[in-house]
């Protein structure tokens, strides 16, 4: 249970970092594109199979020094049901890989409801008595806005099973301190009191590397509320967006990490996917890019937190 | 733009209720699944077949009287990609019998990303400069926890064409309270918090009826909210579930209408979907029965609040 196999994989290749997933036809060279095009037409179905190739050599590249994938499934759900069935298969290719994925959704909603949404992504669907996988992913991000209602039917998941939740606490958007930096009336913050709450929900399922099954969307543009959650969270394992094109560097995610150099995996997207349109290199090239940036983006971070114990 | 549509929908049939479609397999009379399951097997596909045939029954049963359809997401994600299609189709064929649709998909993100939901779910996806549309509801709910710049890029489709969100305010589950009733450091709880944001965002985007495009979800089980609510939000239009199978009544929805008996719009999901179950009768008749409940929920709100003007 929880993430003790995400924690594994990141000692084992020194990288506390994962891929971000979300593919953009602009982010695709064109070759990949005109051939899928060929094939489907410039429709739903042709750019949702450019975007699987696309992601295919993305893992190809990355799969041996990444420890996880996150795919966005907003990109995906962009592209139809065609878009969503691209996002299923990239989650098999990632974890046939043998990476930890992490479905982006940020779902959320009533017990009952929830329960679907726990099932399709990270349990098994009931078909006549057969469990049957609909998206297998190994972790899905969720908003807590609900209250334990809404997680509950996530942990059951997280106990039969080697998976996890990460809940939205701090994001890192410009707008996130709207509500999440308001102070309720007992002095703490909406965000650390959501944080206490992945504190106390994760205390039901906790891992053998001192991490519970619920962690936490705390986000790079905000370190010293990074800092302070790391402190206050000694359970909650973090989920860190917002590194590389929103702005974020090594140094603001430092603060995420614990004395051993765990708890926090750093998430870059576009800094990633789009690394061959940074260094002007040929299409072809754009896994190679891809994994260039990735070590590079690697080493910036264990530079400053000198490896994972 | 805005709510226009859905509430002169609402008016002509004189019925302001909406019909939840959260199919389960459980749900589905056995004739309808033993068909899918022949052409497809027992998967997802199958199972996926089998709820689109019950919806489509539902639908033409319900589609003179019932100005609304919400069809929630999680229920479809749950039997995979399959699933999503059929969430399509089934948006698709209620707006061809003239249907307002609302996918309830609670959706959340940072602006970026939240741009590629917008498009998925009310707008269109652009592939090489054609417009495609990917599920083409009429409104969203979405989940305001990550402030404005989540809700702009839903704004600004809003804006360009007949279309509207709900923002979760007063959620209608059990724990909803943990956070949404907690005072914020001005006194004021989140939910109305929230609620007054829903207020001045749908400021931009105002309607010939007197409404925005941005209402807000508010629990049929919670009757003291949701008449605060409909006193301090005065242009915002509500989506009310916890009719029935989560306990509200008519008497406490009653509070969610304005003085002309419009502002809001009732949802049903169990109550339609398992009315034959309910009545016992024969499976067949699913639809019928169906028909049966809607009309008596419709009679039994509209006997509270007289007509809508």
């Amino acid at each position: 249970m929880s993430f003790d196999r995400l924690i594994k994989n990141i000692r084992e290749k020194q990288n506390p970092t994962v891929a971000g997933l979300d593919p953009k036809l602009d982010y695709i060279p064109e070759y990949i594109k005109t051939a899928a095009y060929e094939k489907y037409g410039k429709t739903l179905e042709g750019a949702a199979e450019a975007l699987f190739e696309y992601n295919k050599g993305l893992i190809d590249a990355l799969y041996d020094i990444v420890p996880a994938v996150k795919p966005q499934a907003a990109y995906y759900e962009m592209y139809g049901w065609q878009g969503v069935r691209t996002l299923e298969r990239t989650i098999a290719y990632a974890r046939e890989k043998g990476m930890f994925v992490i479905t982006d959704g940020k779902r959320n909603d009533i017990g009952t409801t929830m329960e679907a949404y726990a099932n399709a992504h990270i349990g098994t669907t009931d078909i006549e008595g057969e469990k049957v996988t609909a998206f297998g992913a190994d972790a899905l991000t969720v908003n807590g806005y609900l209250g334990t209602d809404g997680i509950k039917p996530l942990l059951e998941i997280c106990k039969e099973s080697d998976k996890g939740i990460f809940v939205l606490v701090k994001t890192s958007n410009p707008s996130s301190g709207e509500l999440q930096d308001r102070k309720l009336d007992d002095g703490l913050t909406v965000y650390r009191t959501m944080g206490d709450k992945c504190e106390g929900w994760g205390s039901e399922a906790m891992g053998e590397e001192g991490y519970s099954s619920v962690g936490a969307v705390v986000g790079a543009t905000y370190p010293e509320q990074l800092g302070e959650l790391r402190k206050a969270l000694p359970h909650t394992f973090f989920l860190v967006p917002g590194y590389g094109a929103q702005g974020g560097g090594a140094k603001d995610v430092a603060p995420a990490f614990d004395k051993n150099g765990a708890g926090a995996v750093i998430n870059s997207s576009r800094g990633i996917m789009c690394a061959w349109k940074k260094e002007n290199c040929a299409p072809e090239e754009y896994a190679l890019a891809a994994r260039r940036e990735a070590i590079r983006m690697r080493d910036e971070i264990i530079s400053f937190i000198g490896g994972i114990k």
